[in-house]
């Protein structure tokens, strides 16, 4: 191509061959050769509608079709030479075909645009990945439900400010991960959607003046239907950036999972085992066994967040339609169902291996004064209002701190320095199976809510 | 309240008092307060479950119902005495109630926490402005779809890269705004779907041990259903990050269309008025009319953006249950709510009135050889493989620039230098009419299009 | 006002009286008074500049200072009525004086206009409060310093991966932070740098026909040099951002600061207590005792990061020079600046408070093999390789979790299991006063140096 | 490597080999190996250190030496085996040492932990890329003043709110981007002190026994001091935020750059023209010549702000010491890195060769009532108060739009119905010449002050 001054598919006005720096930062085909697959769909689907209109004939259609899976077959191969020089992947591709079908590729191009083409591709990539992405939260899911049911019974203490609140099941905990990877599963979905929209046959802006059959290709493609405005199709990077939001979000999620098993992993906490196989150790100090994968999973959560800031900052102020800019939607995104793909395969592998240190747990619920609550509750139930029984309560606490007892530990009579109303009966509500056991209402920590919730959530991923 | 050293609420094991500085640096009640009347709302719904279940007597209800309907009205009318030593909006109104109704005001707070009790608050607090933004997002709408209709037939130049591409119609270049708008209406419901869950019974983070019905709650509220989890409903903001994603995109957007009116109203496009209430003048330079509304929007997409951010990174990495760094969720998801109704209310108000100049649209869609791809269609029409008809385009333009002559302008003769496939019929094919009216297909730019897609869109506004 | 139809300072050729929303829409008035005293300030030093050049006389002069210095009287007795009709605090000033003193005050604006005049005021005002914080920092930092010093040899865990990695001291731990913030002062000095300078005189954007004084003027404000090109003056928010940059650091930062004092205060590390007055109860669980600033300033990160990506989202592809959009820089600034003051302020009062739990905190270092480094210098002291050494300690590491032992607790034979080359002198360097006496070298942990540290430290702060 | 189950570097404690995913998740080697110079020089500074101190001899020093070259070497030509199995750079470089010179090689990392490592080598890395982008920065900035020194008298007009506002020229235009581009510079070298400082020695997290002389090692590395704490050396990353907060600003201003170039080569405004080789052509409509550099550079503005937000996610919240998490910070520097040196050097090379339209400029200049401020300030020299010319030119505009007349184009006697304060010589300040000359203060646009203020810049940039 040395002699050739310009590039061959649009050169024609260009007086001046391209800088050779510039022809490097311009092309995008180091990145979105990965599309090869969607974009080879992509222009199966627009030739099979070309030749129902009439544009190809049945000759022409078989041409192409056949040419387009040979490059598919290379590609797969390793046998396909990328060329910067022909900017991205859909050039590529389409001068490979040309190389090999001669004139009758070139006639592939009709009534599409790049801008169209690479707005389809990504939606294709895009609309695999999120199905991917579904399994895995699934799979994820799953394991929680099973290490939640195993666990519902298993007392551990819960925290508001990290500070121990009231004692919880282990089974409730993790639960309630579940329930913001159903929240996020409900999201994906509904992003899904808007994906799922064919920008096929909007052309460069504008639409064709050929006939084409936009709901024909929409349908080979698997799409719900064409999106309704052209200069709106071409330029929208809208699903982009809800997925981008959603991953935001779901990362938010692991992250908070990793700082707990971070913190649970600790001497301090000392609640769970990690698996050997999720940690690493240190080239210093043999002792250490670290949580590396929740540490990274919390680390990469601020990669996504920073993903979804570039599309927003992206696409802020840009008139229409098409522009330049839009070629950096690629990156991100990528790097984003990369991400977040490994961290739910780390996580879904992880959780069911997770090991309670049961009595480690127990012994960090007693301590703390956890039930304190349940002897507040114990005085209204006795007459007391709920805001003088908080008082009461309070004082025996204060109690306890200076003299390094628990509520449990506490004789009746010192208990009945605080409040008369306190009887013997007391020491019931007191224990921490008592104190689990009364919270017996949808969405409470009793292990038979916990074991009913577990239940509807499998149904939930069953119906899935 | 001088003499009593610590929170009268939760003072018991306390043994110095609040910092005057603290006090004022944690309270929440300066910008709390907007949330008594879903505070007062759902303490009602709460005391009536309570009566339900038989905590509460018919007398208590009938008195607390009362009181808290005396607190609203006294809010209402500018005479309640707001106290940041009471920390928050829950507080005062329960402090206040007490005092109105004496001990039974106590009870209230009976089976729930002021962690339920603000999840409560600020879910149904958004989901009132949910339902205000999205009817806000419909006039936008129908604004847009009433303008696109009388602007079917007027012809501008669509633009890639603000280089004239080809002719495209005004009303077509409006409904694109339409598309994005629906997009987020639609983001907007399945946001609501989320928002509608009722935490109201979770109390701290575990559930209480009082006999509670959070169905029957949930549905005195209007709430589809009570969240699963307690230690999930007290600490979740995924609702308020939902909404701040989907504001942070309806800004993007609306940044895009006010781009586009700076834009067209500077003296270099001049395709558009804007009324004179919409712009502001200079201090200095008494010829200027500034689209001030349009360049503050824009600006204020980073506002909301920021938001986003705050409350993502405000989330990251905190254990479960509620901490107190959550009380920060309120000051963003406010100022977004606010920034948006009053975005879309200007654009709504504005939209309508805006003028098009359409001689000045026409000329500049005349000029930049914007039908060029015409020509190129015309040659592959006419058996030319389309990359060679882009080649004989090109060098036509060339030509066009070095003589300054639109395509249209040249002389049969001077079109054969580049192809003598070009026949006098190429002319129809030049103008500006023939080319908006050849793309007609769905989504196209042919104002037969336009009108059928503006009908389409407001049968679908009609079905909200 | 209610007969004139248009706004008084620029309405000559506007026709159409500006919509009641949109005027609250675009007034500023509501939150950039907060400037009045920095704009009164600027106005002075502008008039005398004028006087000095001739522009206004003696008499004028001296009218304009009496009359604003009776505004500034007027605002801080409450006495000023702000008008949002009249925009922002320049238009309501400016008002105000024309309406005092006459004819007269309608010439102050004469050489300057909105655009620098705004520019002007809020580096004044940046100004003052990157004083006001470089002081409060100062301030924390001899807290911690003070705190550092008393706490030299108190032993603690060094964490890495929050795995017990090696033992150091409570004050090295300080120190560590107190390093940090010497950073976030260095670069708030050099941003002080970039604020200090005078855009007064650029005027609209081009500068201005009269023989202004703009040296002159900027030395009166304090100012180090005028800025030194027009377009750029008005346009220019970098300090702005800049000045978000250092803040999201510095709250970076302190939300680190914030997360190990919200885990030391935990039941589990139990390393430190906070005073009371830092800290508040919980309604519902009287036994409580939240870490509420730490944790609300580590909640206020988000708050300031969010603002910075306001701020670069704000001015992202904005054309010179001043736009309408550029308004939307003070709400993220002055929330930023009381926040980081506040913040500063609240671990200012905080830190010299806390109390080390040392019983606790030499506990925890004694359990979890931290000394395990040291085994493995002894054995690479005595001949063998790094690597090998290593290994060793990790097995005998392994041995300690089986059996339950620490190292220091195994028997001479027991370690010699491991390696033959362990004599009796390895218990010597097994203890946490040796371990962490022996990291005697600049920044290492050894007692000795954390004196000579923060001595040196304290002549750091001594010097600015 | 096979039958080796756990890792050779800190496998001693562990019974279960690393999942293969979770190794490939974990490692880091595919991104940080392009640290492999930094990490070597730093190793040979480590090691002169080492023999300094007496712990390596003088034959093992020059060993480790000898072999460090050769890896060097093999990495260079490209005969380096990395594996992902030794996780990183560091890990791989130093088996490959001992693979090469036997058990002396394991000596080198005595006194030294991978955690002050990697900051060593990340530290001097950025270092020499700051040294590179500062070059380009400069580059640019000359390119920018040559520009401008040759478009010093050429008139263009000025805009706010991008309205026509007053008459500017080219070249006061080009130096406002030269000044953003200063203090860009500015920012870049504070940041570079506050890099250059040595972690080396700070070991894992609390300082080494051995007796290392960390002052040798910063001195051999060009480092400008030991940093004071090795807690905050191994965990600090505020070098790479703050690099990246330069970076996003930077970016900033080459983004509004980009949006005055797109527009400025639009048919709307066609102010200048762009060299071909900076542009690219559309693959459907043949006339586009779209100026891809500068919307991509706009475009690439999203990336650098979003990998400045994964890096302030990333620290938010993490307790000292070194974390998994800080892994993270290596591909957004990287990226951001690139990004910058690419996109300068895009723009120093493409400014020098844009082309000014100056007829173009001049008649947009003219058009617009650009010289209204010059006719109010001629009437404010007459007598009359500025916010009364302000009115006077308000009403001569408002006639000038009705009549579509230019100020210059009106007669006296349509000047003087609007004040009968204007006389012939009114015509004099009207014309677009006189009204740039007019501004000649320091930082104005008079044509005289655009040559000093470029005198001054080069001045500055000299030296540099």
């Amino acid at each position: 191509m040395t002699e050739q001054k310009t590039n061959q598919q649009w050169g024609g006005r260009f007086t001046e061959a391209t800088d050779a720096f510039v022809e490097r930062f311009t092309a995008s085909v180091s990145f979105d050769r990965r599309l090869y697959n969607h974009d080879i769909n992509g222009s199966l689907a627009h030739a099979k509608m070309l030749a129902k209109v009439g544009v190809l004939n049945a000759e022409e259609l078989e041409q192409i079709e056949s040419g387009l899976e040979q490059i598919r077959s290379d590609i797969q191969s390793g046998n396909f030479n990328w060329s910067v020089q022909l900017e991205d992947v859909h050039m590529n591709i389409e001068s490979a075909l040309t190389a090999k079908i001669g004139i009758t590729g070139k006639k592939l191009h009709t009534g599409r645009s790049r801008n169209d083409q690479v707005a389809t591709d990504i939606r294709l990539y895009l609309r695999d990945e999120i199905d991917l992405i579904a399994a895995e939260l699934t799979r994820l899911q799953e394991g929680l439900i099973f290490v939640a049911e195993r666990e519902a019974d298993t007392i551990m203490p819960g925290f508001t400010h990290l500070q121990t609140a009231q004692p919880v099941t282990f089974g409730h905990h993790l639960l309630a991960w579940s329930e913001m990877l159903s929240r996020d599963y409900s999201r994906l979905l509904d992003c899904r959607k808007r994906v799922n929209q064919s920008p096929l046959g909007a052309a460069a802006l504008a639409g064709t003046t050929y006939p084409i059959d936009r709901a024909y290709s929409a349908e080979l493609l698997g799409f719900e239907a064409p999106t309704e405005n052209s200069l709106d199709s071409v330029s929208d990077r809208d699903f982009a950036i809800e997925f981008s939001a959603f991953s935001a979000l779901l990362m938010t999620h692991l992250s908070r999972f990793s700082e707990e098993l971070v913190l649970w992993t600790s001497a301090q906490f000392n609640f769970i085992d990690l698996p050997d196989r999720f940690c690493t150790g240190s080239s210093i100090m043999p002792q250490k066994k670290n949580p590396d994968v929740p540490e990274l999973v919390r680390g990469k959560s601020g990669r996504v967040t920073g993903h979804l800031i570039s599309l927003l900052t992206l696409m802020k102020s840009q008139p229409l339609a098409y522009n330049k800019d839009n070629q950096e939607d690629k990156e991100p995104l990528f790097d984003t169902v990369d991400t977040i793909k490994d961290c739910l395969k780390a996580y879904a592998d992880m959780i069911p291996a997770i090991t309670a240190k049961k009595e480690s747990m127990r012994e960090a619920a007693r301590r703390g004064f956890s039930t304190a609550t349940d002897l507040a509750d114990y005085l209204v139930r006795a007459g007391m209002p709920f805001r003088d029984a908080h008082e009461v309560v309070g004082k025996s606490v204060a109690y306890g701190i200076d003299t390094g007892k628990d509520l449990s530990d506490m004789t009746l009579e010192e208990l009945q320095q605080f409040s008369d109303t306190i009887e013997q009966d007391v020491f019931e509500v007191l224990t921490l199976e008592g104190s689990v056991a009364a919270r017996d209402h949808i969405g409470g920590t009793a292990p038979r809510q916990v074991r009913a919730a577990a239940q509807r959530a499998k149904q939930l991923l069953a119906s899935r």
